[in-house]
């Protein structure tokens, strides 16, 4: 729990002439907590964060357990409380608007609006732009999962053999990490020869062959903050072509790291011209995005976003070549921005493997 | 892909009088296509199930890989073209209202409502109805899982020991689940002395103690299909004040398995009613859920559901009693109806076991 996000909220909220804010992201919720229980993919918990308080509402299941680990400012009440409770802050705070994020869904938004007589609104990205810029314990977390997905491809590039499948090979990863005392932070990509010509393949049962391209794209969790980073290495002798779209990726994320100005729109602009400059086709997706406590979260780093990224804020430079029938080379970091220059977080290393 | 579950959809929609659904749900996409590589916390693809087709959008990060695995009747597009392909269906087919799902978002309905130019209004359940009746492929899987929960059980206890942290515990749960070619159903929740009480504990570094209650609840997942299964062991010798909440919950669970009706309601009142009228509290949560490519879904095993369950509908029967500051007790298993009896699909047995 930290009372300073509670309140980074709370002025966020003075500054759009919001009264209070509906909270019901599972990420959000734990950012505001320091609770994990809550599982992702249910609703089993909504924070209304007011001008004064922030009031916590969930079930039998969880009630005990968080009203244990859960401090002022934040209330915690049963959800069978919630109109009744919400009328009394609502009256007694002169609360006109609520604030709702974008993950509410149009049902939950019927139900609220007949259960609180205030409007509701939407209020994009108020939590999601506050996560953005980390402080020395998430930074902590987040060097941690980092230098573990290091040592991870480093164990794991020698478990590669002929005939060992996609499926078997992100196992191998996971196992390594979660005995290291992490998690993984996504399930791995793990791509062999054509298909790592798929940006997001699937991870299947195909056989590693010699002479074959093998893409790795994982992280490890620690302390809940996620590392993301990718290598391309080749199993046996690469091929000149191979050779070629490896140095062009590599030299393309190189100048990613200096762009002209910190900003999203610079980050993605060099790696990406610069790979169309060699002749090769368009990266088909973003040059990165942020990382935190969830994989993919802001800020985007693609065209047209101009505002400068924010001190550290951590993310990720992953340009990519990708050409159907024959294969794919992304090379990928997790970084943070310090304010001056760019840091890498994922330290492996990106000359040319052949195993 | 299964153009059965197209045409159960179709068929209900004209009996509803809605013109098209917009899928947004990723199980359910997945249980319309058969593919299961779209990330479930993103949006990845949208599916319109229209009168005649289904269509369905994706990004540039899918659109091969689906194009590919996914036949007709269902027509790929890039998510890029929504609008004016939407369009060309939409007058060609006579659309006039379109459904939603439960999980789209304000923000989504929304963007739909200004791209889309008719009516949209929420259509609850639909396809979570039709997931409840399983047909022999989805039981063949929801088998296999369940054996290998039963075997994962049998080889977890043997690995109970002084010490071992719950967290421990889970992972070696894990492992063998893994290794036996399945995955996990949900986040294992391993519950020692106290924690137990706690009906969603998250598992933590508590070690175990010797006389120690020791509550397991976890499935595999086989085939995309989840089992679920707790038991409640004794680390140690058991006290009678366990021994006699083992004992009524034991009882209680068998009595659910011969209701009077085969309805929610009955389920789950003969457990409730008993484990009452033996002087413990009422259980604080459902008797049980449905079980499938969620590990929570229709139907719901609860007070006031009247309708027969139907046959081919595995579902779970989990009665608990938890006192507060000594622990809890829980059994539970996957079971379904065959349209006479309830059979049970996880077999792991129920005597009371010291460690």
């Amino acid at each position: 729990m930290n009372p300073n996000r509670i309140q980074k909220i709370q002025t966020i909220l003075t500054e759009r002439k919001i009264d209070a804010l509906l909270v019901s992201s599972s990420i959000n919720i734990r950012y505001i907590t320091g609770y994990s229980g809550f599982m992702s993919e249910e609703r089993d918990a909504y924070i209304f964060v007011t001008k004064k308080y922030a009031i916590l509402f969930t079930n039998t299941l969880y009630f005990d357990e968080v009203k244990k680990s859960v401090k002022d400012p934040i209330k915690v009440f049963l959800i069978t409380q919630l109109q009744k409770t919400l009328e009394e802050f609502l009256k007694h705070e002169k609360i006109t608007n609520i604030g709702f994020e974008e993950n509410l869904t149009y049902s939950e938004y019927i139900r609220f609006k007949k259960l609180i007589g205030v409007k509701l609104k939407l209020a994009e990205n108020i939590i999601e732009e506050i996560r953005t810029i980390k402080d020395q314990t998430e930074l902590k977390s987040l060097h941690k999962a980092c230098n573990l997905t290091d040592s991870a491809l480093d164990y794991v590039l020698k478990k590669i053999r002929n005939g060992i499948t996609e499926l078997e090979l992100a196992w191998e990863i996971e196992k390594f990490i979660r005995e290291h005392g992490g998690e993984l932070g996504f399930p791995s990509i793990i791509a062999f020869g054509k298909n790592s010509a798929i940006p997001h393949h699937k991870t299947d049962e195909t056989k590693l062959k010699s002479s074959s391209i093998v893409l790795l794209d994982f992280g490890a969790k620690a302390g809940g903050y996620c590392a993301d980073m990718t290598r391309t290495v080749f199993f046996g002798k690469a091929p000149e072509k191979f050779k070629r779209m490896y140095e062009t990726v590599r030299i393309g994320q190189e100048k990613g790291f200096k762009p002209k100005m910190f900003t999203p729109q610079d980050l993605d602009k060099i790696p990406r011209d610069y790979i169309i400059s060699q002749g090769y086709p368009n990266i088909p997706h973003s040059v990165g995005h942020g990382v935190g406590l969830a994989v993919h979260e802001l800020p985007h780093i693609s065209p047209g976003i101009k505002e400068k990224i924010n001190p550290n804020t951590p993310f990720t430079i992953e340009p990519g070549i990708y050409i159907n029938g024959f294969g794919g080379v992304r090379i990928e970091d997790t970084v943070y921005f310090d304010g001056e220059k760019i840091n890498l977080l994922t330290q492996s290393p990106k000359n040319l493997i052949e195993l």
